[in-house]
């Protein structure tokens, strides 16, 4: 098995939201695909470790928002490295309630759907929803997976589905060369003023999070 | 509800193949996506007017082939828009056997899998595959189904999940421009030969389908 191949699947990348108990929460997702449109349906596969799992599961409701190729990439950290179980990811993300869900700014399109069937695996759920309502936000051209890790060099969450597939070992770097890496989205810092000499106020250029992410490799 | 928003879902192209009693059939599927890698498992959204529904029902497995942005169009135009109850797709199309599986030549990977579950819709069936077995077979780039529509201005099979939205109702042409078109890929000549002096031999630039298949509009 030349598990490889798994690299050729093509998918989007979206944030999945839903209410949790009043507050909006959510992760990136990128296994997601229309299954029918008689009526409207959208397929989501999610991970039973993510907190956004246990909202949808409850509320029985999700929104998808359709990332595009210039979407600021602390969405993608905000929403794909770190939990709504610990942190507030709407804190710093803008958004407004459309078709009854959250749906964060920055996206060209977004989904409001109604949980109608789910399909169970070992790790994750797929979830069929039923769109109550969809819309466009900007013409940007929607970002493809293949895009966000040929172009933005992104790295893939432990709880998507494409983990294991699509993360190969780093090269251990020299103790000479040690680099502080965003323990986050994995950006290394290249920049000429050395790291520890940045101000507290620097964040990580791709996704967002403060220098206290950054860890010495 | 702006359905133009479903135009921002991302999908690749691939052959959907399974035996039908000992013959190999198949069709295009464009909704495949990953759900967990323990064990490793694909979803595939299948219509169930296509024949190919019938046969992965029947005997519980499934071969996906990944097409490249270089496939030959002859591949989409005979899996995609003609029936294996009418037509031998294979008999034109040489393949192997690859995972017990027929795999039409031509793909850039291949996956064999077997129905572990499925979900089902007023129209299509989700079937979940535990891959049994997969492989490389080219370099090239997957074909995105947006680069499909875009480059290749290739058109969705009426059994398409996402017909309803990728159709935009074309302009009925001027009497005084009839045009030939093809019926299976909806390509319209534009030679400079008149269509009806070209050889009997002469088949479709996009699908490969002969003459017969052209209707005056």
């Amino acid at each position: 098995m030349d598990k490889t191949a798994f690299y050729d699947l093509s998918y989007g990348v979206y944030l999945c939201t839903s209410w949790d108990e009043g507050k909006p929460v959510g992760c990136v997702a990128n296994s997601a695909m229309q299954i029918t449109s008689q009526p409207a349906t959208i397929a989501v596969s999610l991970n039973k470790n993510n907190y956004t799992h246990k909202a949808v599961s409850e509320s029985g409701h999700f929104a998808l928002t359709v990332l595009g190729e210039g979407a600021d990439p602390a969405l993608i950290g905000t929403f794909g490295f770190r939990t709504s179980q610990e942190f507030d990811k709407f804190a710093q993300t803008p958004y407004a309630v459309r078709g009854k869900l959250p749906v964060p700014d920055g996206g060209v399109a977004w989904f409001s759907c109604k949980v109608v069937s789910t399909m169970d695996t070992s790790t994750h759920t797929v979830f069929l929803g039923e769109v109550l309502d969809c819309g466009k936000l900007a013409k940007d051209a929607p970002m493809t997976y293949s895009y966000y890790h040929r172009v933005l060099k992104g790295k893939t969450a432990k709880n998507a589905p494409t983990y294991q597939a699509e993360e190969p070992a780093p090269a251990a770097p020299a103790p000479a060369e040690a680099k502080w890496v965003c323990s986050v989205c994995g950006y290394v810092y290249d920049g000429e003023t050395p790291f520890e000499e940045l101000p507290d106020s620097w964040t990580c250029p791709r996704c967002g999070v403060g220098k206290e992410f950054f860890k010495k490799q």
